[in-house]
């Protein structure tokens, strides 16, 4: 399998648009060692061996889809067709800005599917009538539930000649529905829904997505010990980080993503003696291991963590 | 007054994700001598007399926001300090996706003024949640209601010291509501307040701003008669060049744009013996003005109209 890591930050971005913290002042005055970051976004090639055309499957929508997009030739549209873009499918795992807005960019005359709970599926469409646009294509943008923890294949999907053929479960990892969702509908909806992670296999191989991890089960651990590839959730270095850096009042827990550093933290918590390659991902604009000659960059090396960047690609 | 043109293209931009028409083919494959362009976006420094801080509008939010603002030195944060934009007001001319996408760019911790009509905020408060992200602000977004064709301006909105001093107003241009607004709450919306222009004063100098152009009335003669700066629709070439380029099924007209070319598109209906600069602007990936070296871009020149680029400023 191929995996191309778009974006690589959490929502906002590296630099953020009106952030003056010191990663993002040091980043703008080239005053620290860092790279800029788009919003975390993944793009899995989903059918390598077939090779008549390539076929990719998007994790999430970030709202730089379309700079992401245009910098990665891999999905550029086949010349002097229209409509003919390789990506078939899109594989949601929360309701959050920063894993739909970017439906928003694909919104153009083209028709494919849509992988999410049926609980992120009626937050999009009770409340947010602005996605109907995808309607516009013919055919419209098709939209199939994720089940929760059972095999899957798109290949089981009907009229899909050239459906991918590795298969995908979501995982529950706990979490919350974004607070923009009405408390009506919230009430109607099933909790287990509201953030997932992704295990995808391909021929024996798995990957284990997680861009948002609670942590407030073990769950996880289980997934990560078993797979070839872990994505996870490396958002912040502090649990109280945001305050720190005087961006907001809430902890990295009650956003909804274990932090890095401490006892009960990810690299402590980390399962021993797992066999694949961890890689950090949706790292936020004020998290310390962005300064790539700073002690918690070292930190997270030593603990055999790799932080993803921009266009990062992985074969498996 | 300071202008500068974040982005040119219509929704989409150039080239677009999905596209293999001649445009975006030529370009990529650099064998068409064409510049790429995000999506029409404005930024007025509205406060030019203001030296202690500069006090940036915007004019929409284009779904390519993030990356224009990054692209701009003037829109960087103060550095060292958190929540410090210099962009404090945001002016919609409609509830199309190219308008309003690029607010959700701006969710994070900052509150600034929205200025629409009491329709395009309804279609955003009763039908799209998820913009209540802009309400975690502290403060929260503030949004005031755009008055048609009658004087405004900013500085009359309460507790805004270093409010601009430049005057506002909303001109009606005819055009609809966005297909995905739903039946029942179009019923209830003002039709006029479905697509706006701007005229913009400041000391006896005007701009108008039409990225959109329906073209079903002669009224925005009068405005661009009298402006000194005139942004205007420059959509289409052709009234069919969506379906020429297999693109879609409907015309300019049918999608609100006035075709450039043609007896009764904007380049002959255009009043003659205006005094003020003519540029335009919201160019569709599929404009054969795009090629710089083609006829119809030489058309346009000689008709006395410049072609808006990104990165393009303007003094007045």
């Amino acid at each position: 399998m191929r995996i191309k890591i778009l974006g690589s930050a959490a929502g906002g971005g590296f630099p953020q648009w009106n952030c003056g913290c010191r990663n993002c002042t040091g980043l703008r005055k080239s005053t620290i060692k860092a790279t800029p970051r788009t919003q975390t976004q993944i793009a899995v090639d989903a059918n390598p061996e077939y090779t008549q055309r390539t076929h990719w499957a998007l994790i999430n929508a970030s709202p730089d889809l379309r700079t992401q997009i245009l910098r990665t030739p891999e999905l550029a549209p086949i010349a002097s067709t229209s409509n003919s873009t390789p990506i078939y499918d899109v594989f949601l795992t929360s309701a959050d800005v920063d894993s739909i807005a970017g439906l928003l960019h694909l919104r153009e005359f083209q028709g494919f599917r849509i992988h999410s709970t049926g609980s992120v599926r009626r937050i999009m469409d009770e409340e947010n009538s602005i996605f109907r646009v995808l309607g516009r294509a013919t055919p419209p943008v098709q939209w199939y539930s994720l089940p929760m923890a059972t095999e899957f294949s798109p290949t089981q999907v009907p009229d899909m000649r050239e459906a991918p053929k590795f298969q995908v479960r979501a995982v529950p990892v706990g979490g919350d529905f974004p607070d923009y969702v009405g408390e009506k509908l919230r009430l109607r909806l099933n909790p287990s829904e509201s953030v997932v992670a992704l295990d995808l296999e391909y021929r024996g191989k798995r990957i284990f997505v997680a861009p948002s991890l609670p942590g407030r089960d073990g769950n996880w651990k289980k997934w990560a010990l078993g797979s070839d590839l872990v994505l996870i959730d490396g958002t912040f270095w502090n649990d109280d980080e945001l305050r720190r850096a005087g961006r907001g009042k809430k902890t990295a827990r009650e956003m909804g993503h274990i932090p890095l550093s401490g006892p009960d933290g990810l690299l402590e918590q980390y399962p021993k003696g797992s066999k694949g390659r961890k890689i950090l991902l949706h790292i936020n604009n004020t998290n310390p291991i962005l300064i790539e000659d700073g002690p918690e960059h070292r930190a997270a090396m030593d603990a055999g963590f790799e932080i993803a960047y921009d266009g990062m690609e992985i074969q498996l």
